[in-house]
């Protein structure tokens, strides 16, 4: 990724928080406190949030790149946070660990479909509200089968979802790359994957790069 | 499974509901409403619940199973439904679908290990919560790729939980037995496997049989 020599800002929106880049410094902001309307500089921007829409529709220095990704899809209603990551992708399974887990393949630059399931956290405060006892594990996972209730639970997240894109990635022949906050936990488990914690942000920029 | 000629009565308290039998009828009771104290009949039961055990140990007539279980295992405080659902088993994967799904391996009589995974309500209700314009799709879900997001939702909760299920499957070279109210959803992906939704009634027939 080339460095730019040029001031630029760019803006992912979540359903919890956005996520600020300004020239390669990354700022995660609680959507309570992100206020687009008092930021002066020019941002490029994607949201999968609806809320702000009527905002930034009156906001000049605010760009939505939200039809800029060059990505072929019959998926009906891909979110713009996945279309943007598999932006001139030729191949690869794409890997989103956040709040929400997206998983996208992509073949011949042909987007083929994908998953969302949800993210560790939101699993785990499910667990939290149902069986108030059960406490996940914090030490990370590995291959063997588990011998505790904590590790059930904290396996029982991670093996299904690494059984699962094993199989894609068997089935169609092509390279993991994973995203996203909680991301590296897959490091143990797929060695050769790619990791790319920015990737939004790189192909925002490959955007901002062609079209601005 | 053989037809008992006196009556049998079996309770199987969860934490939401309590699961009655009543000489092979089958009831669920909402913890609101179920009131051991107000029964009568001598009750065989297990509990997962702890806040109701104060009240059984007060009652003559409700025995419980707990400690009645051959399962051989080292795994650390395995939940009771667990336990019940590997007795007497030789070999097998047992994959109990209620609110929440547990998936334990038993080779050559002991048990190896096995998961925790949050129900597919559970999961629908944390999407719910977390991203409200999100709908599950209510077909089921088949092999192929899904190309929407209702598709991808479904299939998100419903693929990785499969290809576990397959893994472990072909590595311990066992058989699948499936129970638990929502399991008949996977008749689909394990056309072989076997299908018993009182499971845990039945081994507590076994066990009172035995003992009692």
């Amino acid at each position: 990724m080339k460095k730019y020599s040029t001031s630029l800002f760019l803006a992912d929106i979540g359903h919890t928080n956005a996520k600020l880049w300004r020239n390669g410094k990354v700022e995660t902001v609680s959507l309570r406190n992100f206020k687009p309307e008092n930021i002066k500089q020019t941002f490029y921007f994607i949201s999968v949030n609806k809320s702000y829409q009527s905002r930034f529709e009156k906001l000049k220095n605010w760009i939505n790149l939200e039809n800029f990704s060059n990505s072929q899809t019959t998926y009906e209603t891909l979110g713009v946070d996945r279309k943007i990551a598999i932006h001139d992708l030729e191949n690869g399974i794409i890997v989103d660990m956040g709040s929400a887990i997206t998983i996208d393949i992509v073949k011949s630059q042909k987007h083929l479909g994908g998953y969302i399931l949800l993210g560790k956290e939101s699993l785990m405060l499910s667990f939290k509200d149902k069986i108030p006892h059960l406490n996940f594990g914090n030490s990370l996972c590995d291959e063997v089968l588990p011998n505790k209730t904590e590790d059930a639970l904290t396996c029982g997240f991670y093996h299904p979802l690494v059984s699962l894109i094993r199989e894609l990635e068997s089935r169609y022949k092509v390279e993991v790359i994973f995203t996203g906050g909680d991301s590296t936990d897959m490091k143990n488990f797929f060695p050769k994957a790619i990791f790319n914690k920015n990737l939004l942000f790189h192909n925002m920029i490959k955007i901002v790069e062609t079209n601005f």
